[in-house]
């Protein structure tokens, strides 16, 4: 349903180990360069320390692998933004190569004050940042779906 | 139910991020390096590469975050193996510090061959040992829980 | 004396460690990208894996920090190829932050046969491209060294 | 001159890359594991945060590689302290692969008070373990040099 934003990323010497493919545990480098492309260049803000106070700590990440993705190769990564309460924001993604699914999973963030250590709301300007990006999403169905992500 | 054998690690200097706990991403390199513990050091197997032919490829990770693991912290891995079939071998983990529990989490892992690259059972002796393991492991629902875990 | 190239990164997370700044040998991270952009995007070549046969293999490797860069910061990644003989290439590295000296080191390699496992020139064509890139560079003296960087 | 006092590691898979052997970068785990081995175990201090308000921050990092390791070789890791000054520490590391040397290098490290980002002397106490440990290292070189290393 949500809006699907696309990145790309690549295969580095350093993501693959001694069977000649990204590592399992690579995948989530590029879970983690979407979830800071999204934040950063969509929606204007820092990731993953949100304010001076304010911090998003993963709770949860999963990764389920189909096509193993090798050195050189040019990665989409698609996120999608899904706001799970106003401390709690999860981000799927779907990772393909050559148009050929490779990889899926999540991550799922909290939001915490970083001095009490214990889950905060994220702050208002952040939430409504994220809420109009799904909120976007959602009305987004009515535009041309290859613009939304190409197709993704 | 079945058997579940202690490893311990310690968090690193660079298994941590500027939040001053480990990395979600890093959480994974305490479980491979528990998985590879109990493949030499309990089966006398090596990990992942099997044999000349044969090469577990993770297929799934997962991992849930309770409590954020610091530097310099010393790590219980508790690792239970799990036969999916014979060709599919699962590891579900649980990371202690100091008796809290940290992370929670699994691997599967498929047995394949390397030069077709597609799925194949596991070499017989492989089976074995990891069967006799599990079934060690089913009989040792008479023994205290605790011990298993302490003694393993 | 040689033609320096930028490549521009960026700060994640997972460089950083618990000090709040990118972890030493984080750097190497850097150069690396920077070196497979220069044989990718500059010389169209693969890198470290030359062809079929000849491989790149890391012989030496060295940094010098200067001023801590930390999360979310925007690195510019100085290169600059050096021809050390036919078999041996280096690279020379800066990272600036802010025009600010971050980072200065090298990387060395040798171009090796993968089967044999060891040193052999570098394919004719490999060692054309990366002449005619540090033969530009030795033109280039004549030109402003500052916008030699800055225009790269 | 000085004792070189060893530690083993293990390569693990994610230590390697597509060309089946430890990464260049990935040597410097088996430094830093070395540091802190040797900060802990033989100093009793923790690594790289001294106490309360001094850091040590790397400065420099070097290797040299000559034998690749590869997946599930045990290595040994010789370290050698040398006080620079009252605030700067070298590590000089060999490690070897079934006694053939594989890897010579070092990183230096300095002593900063952390709030103000700047170098200060270590701690009295500090100094006074590291000077001990490479004083009894100068006494060392009566005793037989192969010994040192085996039996340190």
């Amino acid at each position: 349903m949500g809006k699907k934003i696309v990145f790309t990323d690549r295969v580095r010497i350093y993501d693959t180990d001694a069977q000649g493919i990204v590592h399992y545990a690579g995948y989530y480098r590029f879970f983690t360069d979407a979830a800071e492309g999204f934040m950063r260049d969509t929606l204007g803000l820092s990731y993953p320390l949100l304010d001076e106070r304010t911090w998003f700590v993963v709770v949860e990440s999963e990764a389920k692998y189909f096509k193993s993705a090798k050195l050189g190769e040019e990665l989409s990564v698609l996120l999608e933004p899904k706001l799970v309460s106003d401390k709690a924001l999860r981000f799927d993604f779907e990772i393909l190569v050559n148009g050929s699914k490779s990889c899926v999973g999540h991550i799922t963030q909290v939001s915490i004050d970083k001095e009490l250590w214990h889950a905060v709301p994220m702050p208002p300007s952040v939430l409504e940042k994220i809420r109009n990006s799904t909120g976007a999403s959602l009305s987004s169905s009515k535009r041309n779906k290859r613009n939304d992500a190409d197709n993704a």
